[in-house]
C-alpha cells in the first residue's frame, strides 16, 4: 500500500457523527423488536429545538446586500469584523486580543486545522487528551506527527478533570512540540479546575511548548462551575498558544459555518497562508453573522444555558438510574459520556443497534480514544421531552445486550 | 529553520489576489503624480457589477428556513442536493455521473485542496502546467510533493493551447502520478483544443497518470470556439480522472463558497475524509444555492458571457494599440494576460506602482510561474466604463516605467 492510499485507511469518516447513514448494518445479531418512536440523532445538537441566535439571518441578509466588498475578504476575514470580535474575545477570555491575532475560519474545525496544520509537521510528537474530540487524533495522523496519548481520568475525583500531570510532564520531557485539548473537554462536559489550567500553562512555558486550547463549548458552564481560560493567565508566552472557539454549538450557527483562532500573530499569519489553499476564506456572506455573536439579547445566552442543564439533570437522572451505568454530570458543553458495564456487543455495533431498534443515533465512545470502548457521546441540545423518551427507549435496548 | 517553519516560508500569500492591502509600498521609486480614477480590483470579478445568479439569495434563505436538515448534512454534502446536481453535470459535461462520484466543497479553492490531499503524498511527482492557476503549484508543495512544470507555449500559436505534448510524455515516463490542470486556462483564458484534450487523456492513459481538470471557467466560452471536456472523450479510465467546477465566477457566487468535485468515486470517499477535518463540509445554508445552478433564466447566461465578451474586447483593443505590448484573445473565462517588453521595474514592484499610481489592482505573472516576469493577469469582470477607464490609466503609467 503506498503512503497516500495508507493515510487514508486509516482516516475513517464512517462512525463519525452526522455519518450514520453510511453504516452497514445487516451483520448486526438483533434481539426483539425495534420500539417506536421519533429519531432523536444525539451526534449532533437540534438548531431546530435551539434555533439559530437571533438576528443571525437578518445579518446574512445585510452582508449580502453590500455585495462584493462582502463576497471578497481578506482571506484571514473582513477587518472590520475582525476589529469588533477581537475586542469582543479579549473581553471573554480576560486577555489582550488584536486584530492581527485573529483570523475567521469556515467553523471551528476549520480553525483547528489551519491550527494544527500551522504548528506541526512530519514526525513532531503531539500531546492529545484521552478522551477528547475525535479530529484531534485524526488530524495529528493527516500532517504526519507523532500522538502521544495523556490519560484523563475523569471518573476519579468530580473536583477536577483529572488530567494526568506526570503523564504530560513525561511527554513535555521527551520532546513533545504540540499540545491540543478540549475545554470544556468532548466528550465528557469536564472542566478543567484552574488548578490544573495553571498547572498545564506552567508545564508548557517550563518545556516550551504550543498550546492550542479548544474553547467552543466555554459559553455553556453549568452552576457551580468556574471556567478558566488559559491565555488569561499570564503564565504562558502567548507566541505559543492559540485558542479556538465559534458560534455553532450553544449559539446554533453551525449552518453559517463559523469558526474563529486567536493567538499568537505568527501562527496567525501561517493560518492564512494555508487557508488561501484550503478554501480562500470563511464564506464572505456568512462573515456578517459573526458581529451579533457576543452582543446577543439580555437574558438570551443565560436563558439557553439553563435550558440546556434542565435537560442535562433529566437525562443524568434515567442514566444513574440504570445500575451498571456510570456517568459524571457534564459541567460545561452540551455531552453526556455514559459508560456501560457488561456489554455483550461492541460499542459500534451498539451505536448501530440503537439506530435500528430505538431510533436513536449516539457516537461511540472508540472516536475520542481507543480504550473507550464501553461508552458512548451523546449532545443533549435536544427538544427535552424528546430527548427524554429516546433515551428512556435506549436504556431499555441497551438491556438487551448485557450480561 | 526547521520542517514546518520552511514550509510556510515558502508558502506566500501577499502577491496573490485579494490580499494587495498587505503590502509595503514605500520603497517604490514613483516617477510622475498619481493619475485619479474610480478605484477597479482587477484581481477578481466585481459581483456588483455582475450580480450573483438571480434567486441565489432566495435559496439560501429557503435553506435556513429548513432549520436543522438543511445545517447538518453529510459531509459529501446533501443526498437531494447532490442527486439533482450529478445530474447536470452529466449534461453539461457528456459523460455519467452519478451523486456517488460528487462531492460538494466550500468554493472550488475547497475542491482542489481536498483532490491534490487525496491523489498526491510525499515525495509524488506532480506535473503543473506554466502559466496555471498558481495555487496548483503552492498545493504541490503543500503536500510535500514534486514539482515537475510542462510549459504552454500560448503565445506561439492561436490555434492551441500551446501544451508542450513532449514534456509532457517525457513527464510522464519519468514517474509523474498527477497532473493538474486549468481549462480555460488560468491566467491566458486559452482554451484547450480537442486534439489537445485528447493527447492528453491518451498519454495519462498510457502512463496511468491521474488527472484533476479545473474547469470552473468552462461555462463561459467565447464565439467561435468549442470547449472540450476530457472526461467525455472515453479515453481514460474514469477512475483517474476528476473534474472541479463551481458557481464563483460566471454565476458570480463567490461569497456562499461553493464548488463541486466530480469523478472516482474512491478519491470522492478520500476527499470526504479529508473534508470531515478540514471544515467538515460546505456550509449547510449555502448548500442550498446548489440547485439554482444550471437553472438559470432563459438566456441569462447567453446574455452574461456575450456582456463579457463586449469588455473583453475593449480592453483587448486598448492593449493591442501599445507598442510592446502582446496579448492573445481570452477564449473562455474572464482573464486577459498581457506581456510589456522593457519594464524598469519587477512586475511584482509594477503592479503595487499600479495601485499606488493608477488606482487599479492585478496580479503579478509570476504567481502563475516563476518565468512570466514581464506579465500580469487582470480579471475583466468589471463594469465595463469603469473597467476601460482603469486600462487607460495603467497604460499611461506603465508607460513611465518602460526603456
Amino acid at each position: 500500500m503506498d503512503y497516500i492510499t495508507a493515510k487514508f485507511a486509516k482516516l475513517g469518516v464512517d462512525n463519525a457523527p452526522g455519518q450514520e447513514i453510511r453504516q452497514k448494518t445487516d451483520h448486526l445479531a438483533l434481539i426483539g423488536d425495534p420500539i417506536d418512536g421519533v429519531l432523536v440523532d444525539f451526534s449532533h445538537g437540534d438548531v431546530d429545538a435551539f434555533e439559530p441566535l437571533p438576528g443571525s439571518f437578518e445579518a446574512f441578509q445585510k452582508g449580502y446586500e453590500v455585495g462584493g466588498a462582502q463576497a471578497y475578504t481578506e482571506y484571514r476575514g473582513k477587518a472590520v469584523i475582525r476589529e469588533q470580535l477581537s475586542k469582543d474575545l479579549e473581553s471573554f477570555t480576560g486577555a489582550p486580543v488584536t486584530p492581527d491575532m485573529l483570523i475567521l475560519t469556515p467553523g471551528t474545525q476549520g480553525a483547528l486545522f489551519l491550527a494544527m496544520g500551522s504548528v506541526i509537521g512530519r514526525g513532531d510528537k503531539v500531546a492529545i487528551i484521552e478522551p477528547d474530540y475525535f479530529a484531534n487524533r485524526k488530524l495529528v495522523e493527516f500532517f504526519d506527527g507523532e500522538l502521544v496519548p495523556i490519560p484523563m481520568d475523569y471518573m476519579k475525583s468530580f473536583d477536577r478533570a483529572g488530567i494526568d500531570l506526570g503523564v504530560l510532564e513525561e511527554a513535555f520531557k521527551s520532546g513533545v512540540k504540540l499540545l491540543e485539548f478540549s475545554n470544556p473537554n468532548n466528550p465528557t462536559g469536564v472542566i478543567y479546575t484552574r488548578e490544573e489550567i495553571r498547572a498545564i500553562a506552567e508545564l508548557a512555558a517550563k518545556y516550551g511548548v504550543f498550546v492550542i486550547v479548544d474553547e467552543l463549548y466555554s459559553r455553556q458552564i453549568f452552576a457551580h462551575r468556574t471556567y478558566t481560560h488559559l491565555r488569561a493567565q499570564g503564565l504562558m508566552d502567548p507566541d505559543n498558544l492559540l485558542t479556538i472557539i465559534g458560534p455553532s454549538k450553544t449559539e446554533s450557527l453551525s449552518g453559517f459555518r463559523l469558526g474563529a483562532a486567536f493567538g499568537s500573530p505568527m501562527i496567525i499569519s501561517r493560518m492564512e497562508k494555508l487557508q488561501a489553499i484550503v478554501s480562500l476564506r470563511c464564506a464572505g456572506y456568512c462573515q456578517a453573522v459573526f458581529p451579533i455573536w457576543f452582543h446577543e439579547p439580555e437574558g438570551f445566552m443565560e436563558k439557553r444555558v439553563t435550558a440546556h442543564q434542565e435537560i442535562r439533570d433529566d437525562l443524568l437522572s434515567l442514566f444513574r438510574a440504570e445500575e451498571g451505568i456510570s456517568v459524571r454530570p457534564t459541567e460545561g458543553g452540551s455531552y453526556i459520556f455514559p459508560k456501560v458495564e457488561g456489554l455483550n456487543v461492541d460499542i459500534s455495533d451498539l451505536t448501530k443497534i440503537l439506530r435500528v431498534q430505538a431510533n436513536v443515533t449516539v457516537t461511540p465512545g472508540t472516536e475520542f480514544g481507543p480504550q473507550f470502548t464501553d461508552c458512548f457521546r451523546l449532545n443533549f441540545s435536544q427538544d427535552p421531552a424528546k430527548a427524554h423518551d429516546a433515551i428512556v427507549r435506549a436504556l431499555q435496548i441497551i438491556k438487551r445486550y448485557r450480561k
